[in-house]
């Protein structure tokens, strides 16, 4: 369903209760959005761990790695699955900015978390700047993908995301 | 006013005119988002030199331009009137391809053109690699600052340009 033509109503009839409910635990639809993926990134976290599951390979080569975890990320892009919730969560979030905190708390700075986990392994091993500003890197790596998938100004390939890696390795080697 | 408020209704309303003719020449409320930066975008084009006005400044040293250009960008994304209109545009072109690419053709297009002939003349001039692929580096250029405003992530600031400018030189230098 495209997503402006989901709507409360539509969410409250497939989940087969009143829309009373619905507005009763979510103000909006962006908020029922954000919940969702909160609740799918919270179930596929190893209960095992406390919460602590993200982490990144490091298998000490930060190249390899990096392609590793960015291919992955470029496949889930062009899944065409993952194509409709990811454009309906940002349009929630260029739109509001409680919604853009609330993802960013929640959602992206777990995960950015443990990639500068990663980076700050990498500086340790002589593999990134050690002044390297790791919000920046992160920008660098992923921010361009986004927007190329944002914008679908070009293809998603394995062969782009070795590209970002190395460029964003050159731009941030010690 | 916000934007999931406007409708081709409140559109009419204030063009004084009735939606049909609205309708007449635009398919969907985002068709007429695009066309009016379009036509503005027509607007600031120097009616002397033919539609081919978007230039970069060209001082022979790159890195100098680049920065003179990326902090106008970035003051242009921390400016508050022009916030709402491009959060509007930006949310069409997430949920419609045929926009997305009307938009790319008709305002990406031209304005990267631009960039990439600044680029070419920094390329002979040795400042940047002979190989280094021109999509790639305005995406590493600009993306960052895109998703940063989209997601209000960090502050846009000219020290953030600088740093943009710096770490995109040293990605592709030759």
């Amino acid at each position: 369903m495209p997503y402006a033509k989901i709507s409360i109503e539509s969410i409250a009839a497939r989940a087969k209760v009143g829309k009373q409910t619905i507005y009763r635990w979510w103000p909006s639809k962006g908020a029922v959005i954000v919940d969702s993926f909160l609740a799918l990134s919270e179930a596929t976290t190893d209960p095992e761990s406390a919460g602590s599951a993200i982490t990144l390979p490091d298998t000490g080569d930060l190249e390899a790695d990096l392609k590793l975890v960015l291919r992955a990320t470029v496949a889930e892009f062009a899944d065409r699955d993952f194509e409709q919730p990811i454009r309906a969560l940002t349009t929630e979030i260029v739109n509001d900015p409680s919604l853009a905190a609330l993802y960013r708390e929640k959602l992206a700075h777990p995960v950015d978390e443990a990639k500068k986990t990663r980076l700050r392994s990498a500086q340790r091993a002589g593999q990134l700047a050690e002044d390297a500003d790791l919000e920046l890197v992160l920008e660098v790596l992923y921010a361009p993908l986004f927007q190329r998938w944002l914008y679908r100004s070009g293809p998603l390939t394995a062969q782009y995301a070795d590209s970002l890696v190395e460029a964003t390795l050159r731009a941030f080697r010690p």
